[in-house]
């Protein structure tokens, strides 16, 4: 495991000044890793990963059996960043029956007749499990803010839609987020940062290859010419957002492996934190698990 | 129409001190209805009422067709206060298709899954629709904090439970109501104010009336005991979540006619001052129209 002062390097610091470029895409680890060749990265990294597969297995054991505390994964990034690998490798260790996934796509005309929060707040996590949002109500303060003629389409009461509107909404979301963790829910926010080159390459793997057209979209490269734009919205909305009760933290996603390594390390350390235990059974209990042990076996 | 003046009257002041004892839960109106019988006096609200009603019908066909805010009611009361009346009196006149009631019960155990506001937001009012609450989020500061025994079974994790909690909830109360006002709905917070007496004669009412019996439940007299905890409860609670954009009236309610028309007029008032006009159809959109027209007739 990733020690807590080299995770503490990815969290965006609530209310301090913090830049994007500060952090590069292509972070190859601390220690010895940084010289190794990608394939030896690679490895390094897969073996890392299965570690903390295995101890994010036992914690969500845990989280189920104690009922009370749930987990929110929020998933954010550019195209590519590689959002849907990584909810795919984080869960592969985790039993289902204790994990929901969600991915938002543009609201339809049901969730447009309520607030922003609304579709996201009926899909909240229950106690006892993982919710991981591919994706998340954060396009309200990304994509929308990137195409402010997107809000036209929301329905909104004209006089509502003023200068304020950025700022009400990271009010909104901060304080939607902090009412889930008082009564419950650990968040965890992440941001997969790729660069652009990154992105460029990524997306010419799914043009050459037939086997992946279907991850491709034309608009997928109109998106990528707002690049600055996006990266503008990323560091405004992270620096508004990041708070005590549900941290941002922006990992550097270039080296798929080392992003999983991260994120995965990150999810089961906070749980860790909570100190669960298996319920344990009472006396009187504890009795009745005896009598009925006694009743099954003179059967 | 009651002037705006005398509605004021009823209205929390937010931030303000303000004790329930203030207002006369036998209030019957400041001018000349004052020294009518109560026969009269029935007559003449009764009166007032249709007028209210004619008039909110207009107002919602405009809310409806509008399709952009929403209202919000919520009613709040202890037993026998005239709730279920007030929704059968005040919808009477609406069209069912752009008004829906929910009650409120106590809460199931997928509900309790989820933190408290997750059941109120599923239900919160879609764009063009007026929506009333029959019981709300509010028991949460209520009945849960004259029986704070109840927060124990509500799944909160055992760290969560402080000292702070009905702090907590009234401030995530108002956040999650800011953030629905910023959307788009128009919240209205009603308590039906009913004098000790008043419900003493109404349970033996509903004591001594076969056809009223089903109305009528034990608990309904147990909680009766606790009424000095409601009340200070109840004053906690209104003084604590009047605001700007979801404020509280106190509507006396030991008359039935009286508190139906202060309610129906303080509503309809409410949608008016939206300002909402039919949508006028453009330019364009005239001459398609006068084309359908034709076609039509030339059928």
């Amino acid at each position: 495991m990733l020690n807590k002062k080299t995770l503490e390097k990815f969290r965006v610091a609530p209310g301090k000044k913090f830049r994007l470029k500060d952090i590069d895409p292509n972070w190859r680890g601390d220690g010895a890793t940084k010289n190794l060749s990608n394939a030896e990265l690679k490895i390094s990294a897969q073996k890392e990963l299965e570690e903390n597969l295995q101890e994010l297995a036992e914690q969500q054991a845990k989280l189920y059996a104690h009922d009370r505390w749930s987990v929110l994964i929020v998933l954010q990034a550019m195209d590519a960043a590689g959002k849907d690998g990584m909810v795919k490798h984080v869960t592969s260790g985790l039993n289902p029956q204790g994990c929901d996934v969600y991915s938002f796509k543009a609201p339809s005309a049901e969730e447009l007749d309520h607030s922003y929060l609304w579709r996201i707040m009926r899909v909240s996590p229950a106690r006892g499990k993982i919710t991981i949002f591919n994706r998340s109500h954060y396009e309200e303060v990304l994509v929308v803010k990137v195409h402010p003629e997107y809000l036209k389409r929301q329905k909104l009461p004209e006089p509502l839609i003023t200068k304020k509107i950025w700022e009400e909404r990271y009010e909104d979301i901060n304080n939607f987020e902090r009412h889930l963790a008082r009564n419950g829910t650990v968040i965890l926010k992440f941001f997969l940062h790729v660069s652009k080159e990154e992105q460029k390459k990524r997306f010419l793997e799914r043009l050459e290859d037939p086997e992946k057209h279907w991850k491709f979209s034309a608009q997928d490269l109109n998106e990528r010419q707002y690049w600055s734009d996006y990266m503008r919205a990323y560091e405004e909305a992270l620096a508004a957002t990041s708070t005590k009760w549900a941290p941002w933290y922006v990992i550097p996603a270039d080296n798929k492996a080392m992003a999983r390594v991260l994120v995965s390390n990150i999810l089961a350390r906070a749980i860790d934190d909570l100190k669960l235990k298996f319920p344990v059974v009472t006396g009187e209990e504890k009795l009745a698990l005896e009598e009925a042990h006694k009743r099954l076996q003179a059967e």
